[in-house]
């Protein structure tokens, strides 16, 4: 059967690329599925395309190049091995595949059935809400915190959201108007400019002086969390959300003076550090993460208006990178639509 | 009343200086002793008679030049405020006191009466046990973890001891053998010498190739913190018990990646972040973790043998800082005796 899909072959360029998927290799725990629709995750992706992850030229990575991005998928059942028993065919699920037009889906990997009363292009958003999540749970926010989230692209606005819902209010923090107007749409207490005001001195000003309880750095930038540091009060945590990737060399000591002098701790926060499924001794996992968020989206908790900024056609993929690259104020949620695709 | 103290003029250099309390200027909460034994502080005492630590030429700074050094001693109490009910005239007290033969405890200090039973040399060591002890109470040590603590001074010591009482196994590095045979005698599971070995492949063989559950930086270099996050497993715990004090230029991102993606926790220890006497609605205090160490002495569950290297006159203050400074395999715990001194 064929398929096409993305290709990040060297930086800044993207290619579509016709392949061929044997439905005798579907093994009996694979499933098989033909895209509806996929979502690009900017941060991760960007990193690829712009070659910041070093990774990209590594072998033994598992992003070098030639790379297949994309990891959020909508898509319908078409084949099944014979012990698959969580689906059938023809079901919809959401599932972390790439941006191809068909996809085996093999036993390792993680798809769930998707619910039926919310919207195919919103639940894609689902992966982009556990991301952020994962900061709430590593985190000990309690009723009443004063929360700093640094960086409102999804992740960020989703875990700032959540950290409200958890009792938290909420500063957020972004160069971008446009997405600290979504921000305050969606609820979140408080939106600083950078540009326009010295974040440092707003946060004292909004805790009488004390600091926030919890700064989150949902750029994945090492300023950033250098600067998240600064905001904490004294036993605060800062949470690094975002994956650090651009080398930065600076006096280190700084902050683990920080650390130290004013007892803060310092948590990552790894989307992939849950298991895939419920598992026997593990608190948490993707799949009770991904429930919650629909939870979430069914009861109208989540704002998620404007999140899908544009809905492209694979022959668009490198404009879109292009525009999440350069124009955050226009470029969030991108939706690829694999269902006209003909071969 | 006519008393002498150390002063630290300027880097590497030491005085003796004599001053007066006035015994009017004894306030109602206060003390006045005259003092039996003073303990050195390496690690604070040395980043300031080296001029290490910043503060030294800053004027707002606790530690600027000249400074009076010190804060342990036992002393016995010879004058007392009217509100004070807490010891009686001809007490003898463990304090936080400076190097000096006579010193007025204010309220707002810390003092408790000293056990009868327990050497009045040997009360001086409570100080570096608590700050160790710091490390153990921040920690989310459990029964079984292996426990890496690197820098075996006598707070790295304390550390090594308290983690394997809570249930740790401790594998305690250091450059100094000396020190590492220390740390057998107090029946620590595991030295290494990073001169003798890769402690890196030594801890994954003692782990099963799973690192470390926590390891602890006790030298107080932020060389030492990026190293023990190299040491640790998923999900483990680095905790910064040393203060980092020497700037260290280097690309900040490696440690916040890894901290990032093996999800591991860094936490600041610092002694002062306990309130000093019991405290409603805070679990430890300064007061409870002394007398802790303490019960852990009499019960002969710390050991402590040879830890007092020196005990020295006030006049061979200069020696015995650089003792500890050059010569790391003769010095660690230096008494100061000051019985016999004269005016």
């Amino acid at each position: 059967m064929k398929g096409c899909q993305i290709i990040v072959p060297r930086p800044y360029e993207v290619k579509i690329e016709e392949f061929e998927i044997d439905e005798k290799s579907i093994g009996p725990e694979d499933i098989l599925i033909e895209t509806m629709y996929t979502m690009i995750s900017p941060g991760t992706e960007l990193s690829i395309y712009t070659a910041l992850d070093p990774g990209v030229y590594d072998f033994k990575s598992w992003c070098h190049y030639p790379f297949r991005p994309g990891y959020i998928a909508v898509g319908k059942v078409i084949a099944k091995g014979s012990n698959v028993t969580r689906v059938n065919i023809d079901d919809v699920i959401y599932c972390f595949s790439n941006h191809a037009s068909i996809a085996k889906i093999p036993k390792h990997s993680f798809y769930l059935k998707a619910p039926l009363d919310i919207d195919k292009k919103l639940i894609l958003l689902t992966r982009l809400a556990t991301i952020g999540l994962t900061s709430i749970r590593v985190s000990s926010v309690t009723p009443g915190n004063i929360v700093v989230v640094i960086g409102l692209g999804l992740v960020g606005n989703f875990a700032a959201q959540l950290f409200q819902i958890a009792g938290g209010k909420t500063i957020g923090v972004d160069l971008s108007n446009k997405r600290l107007e979504l921000a305050r749409k969606a609820g979140i207490a408080y939106i600083l400019n950078p540009s326009n005001c010295s974040v440092k001195e707003k946060v004292l000003e909004l805790t009488n002086g004390k600091g926030a309880d919890i700064a989150v750095d949902a750029v994945g930038d090492s300023r950033v969390v250098l600067q998240a540091a600064e905001l904490v009060r004294k036993m605060g945590e800062v949470i690094i959300l975002g994956t650090p990737r651009a080398s930065y060399k600076t006096n280190i000591t700084q902050l683990l003076r920080m650390v130290h002098l004013n007892w803060i701790t310092l948590k990552g926060a790894l989307e992939w550090c849950f298991p895939l499924y419920k598992t026997f001794g593990s608190k948490y996992s993707y799949e009770e993460n991904s429930l919650y968020i629909w939870q979430l989206l069914k009861e109208k908790k989540l704002y998620t208006e404007k999140f899908i900024t544009h809905i492209i056609q694979p022959k668009d993929f490198k404009e879109a990178y292009e525009g999440l690259l350069n124009k955050k104020d226009e470029y969030l949620g991108v939706v690829v639509d694999w269902r006209e695709i003909q071969y």
